[in-house]
């Protein structure tokens, strides 16, 4: 049940959104919007053609659960009258726009047509995918959230473009991380990248986004336990990225790089998958520069470590988590492992 | 889907609703309680039996959107450590608290497994069941809501028994809603009920639960429209409840008292049903007496009739509600009409 996934060059008009859902003219179009899109490109022409329009700050802020009775009063007025059947919302942002908007439309009226449309490289290859939202509470992220599958996912070149390099740095960590899960063609042509890019990006854009989907459809919910298999990279990630207040991707990269070595540490991971996702992270990335200046400039105690840790929802049971390795390109493993044993090798790993 | 729904005398110990859903020791159970049951009957010394729970004050107030944050902040602290998997929620209580603890069950930690015990009969015969959750957004009931579906439906004629005479009356008439849209057995028993009491409605209470049940099983998430059939008499009891300030039930038995004859001057209700059961409402709660009252202490006005029942997010588009008129016992129908026309029927009907 993933959702219907388009590749656009330029922004679609209204009419052409509701075309694809097959809805009438009656449908109201409500775009909940990054409001630093305006002026970039042809956004502002654009989303001047909906008459139902929400600009938001984008950012973990827009997601704290303190803010959401504020939207939600803001966006009732917009759109309170009307009816459940003719609503549909459009989000058009990154990750924090698109769990912010995915939640509202999951709850308002118990549940409205939702269609994504990320302008972020990181939105586009991941988060926009999978129906996962959610809120913020207190410092922890998507405390509170829902599983509400997007009706079509609008992926626009035009938008996208607007991007710059450190972006494109950011997204390839998630990219490389399904790369790695699902092995295969998109393994090889990850690694044929020729520099990160909006064109090389976009060149494997639709092949990540169904190997992100195919995880997510033997899970849907996180029931079963298999799609815990994207957190890969995310354990020690969000620490980092918590931390050292680093951008998402780059906090995953790095939680890449040592699941990797960890995995060959214990034997589960050979040396040559090890060898050859350290160059590839290495060489895109520049992640042993990075490391050296992050500890240069504050170390990470371990007793925040596992704080943080701790604090995060992910915990399987006191004291453990669910750790995932890479056996090899196609096959992660899940496994629970207690909090001491990743703060042990976190230490021979030199943070 | 339905939840699977346990009778029981006393209020059980909480190893019980653990094996019940078949879960491990590990399982937290957090209780989320009206606290106005403190010190009726057993229930003190049973809810001290759970180390984790939140009592709160039942009401619409605790539904309010803008108080959601504060709340989700305290059973964040309550439980926030414990594992998405190993948590259930306990909802004790009447529709507030279940609206409420529902809605958090459905998106804390994106879902955990929910278990209803309803405190008042109008809970145990109608709100309990059915999967509805909900917030107000402003003055708007339910503005913000989800479907979760319960794990379990414990009804404890223990917790029941300590509700009044006029808690009895508010359920009656939607046992009656539920009887006369299914007819059948559940009809002949609710008309042969012999006074409304403790005992007479748990009688027919697992006859009123499973008919609930088997019209939500038709429609779960209000897609199809079947569902709707369960709004019968709430188009015009809502508005009611709202400008009298009358208790829920009573509300809905004037609007169910509205209905039948509205469909009888159309043609859609014979005048043999309509004689039946403006007679039987007459009978259980006196109605045209409540109706005398109301009026002569405050005129409904046209207009505000007409603004209240436009806000409410059940309307079908612009001027039109889908309206649930009874053809026969057994047999709801639903039209839409418009807005003008239940004013004038309103008119007609002395309000």
């Amino acid at each position: 049940m993933s959702a219907p996934v388009k590749y656009l060059t330029q922004l679609p008009p209204p009419a052409w959104l509701k075309r694809q859902l097959g809805l009438s003219g009656n449908t109201v179009l409500l775009v909940i919007f990054d409001r630093r899109l305006k002026g970039k490109g042809p956004f502002t022409s654009w989303v001047r053609q909906f008459p139902h329009r929400y600009g938001v700050a984008a950012g973990e802020k827009l997601k704290a659960v303190e803010q959401f009775s504020h939207h939600v009063h803001r966006l009732d007025k917009l759109v309170g009258a009307c009816p459940r059947a003719n609503l549909v919302v459009v989000a058009v942002g990154g990750g924090s726009v698109g769990d912010f908007a995915g939640f509202f439309a999951s709850v308002y009226k118990r549940g409205v047509t939702l269609i994504q449309m990320p302008s972020t490289w990181l939105a586009a290859i991941d988060s926009a995918h999978g129906g996962k939202t959610g809120l913020n509470v207190g410092g922890i992220k998507n405390q509170i959230g829902t599983f509400h599958t997007s009706s079509l996912t609008v992926i626009c070149r035009d938008l996208l473009a607007t991007q710059s390099r450190a972006h494109h740095q950011a997204a390839f960590a998630e990219l490389y991380k399904v790369a790695l899960l699902t092995g295969g063609k998109l393994f090889r042509a990850t690694h044929q990248l020729e520099g990160l890019s909006s064109a090389s990006l976009w060149s494997v854009l639709p092949l990540a986004v169904a190997a992100k989907n195919k995880i997510v459809a033997r899970d849907p919910q996180e029931t079963r336990g298999e799609r815990q298999l994207l957190n890969f990279g995310h354990t020690v990630g969000h620490v980092l990225e918590t931390f050292y207040h680093l951008p998402h991707g780059i906090a995953v990269a790095l939680g890449l790089k040592f699941a990797v070595a960890w995995g060959c540490q214990l034997g589960l991971t050979s040396g040559k998958v090890n060898q050859v996702v350290q160059a590839e992270l290495e060489e895109r990335l520049e992640l042993s520069s990075l490391e050296r200046q992050l500890r240069r400039r504050k170390r990470l105690p371990m007793i925040t470590f596992k704080r943080l840790l701790e604090r995060d929802k992910k915990l399987a049971s006191a004291g453990e988590v669910v750790f995932v390795f890479l056996e090899r390109a196609g096959r992660g493993r899940r496994i629970k492992v207690k909090v001491a044993a990743i703060l042990r090798e976190m230490r021979r790993q030199g943070w």
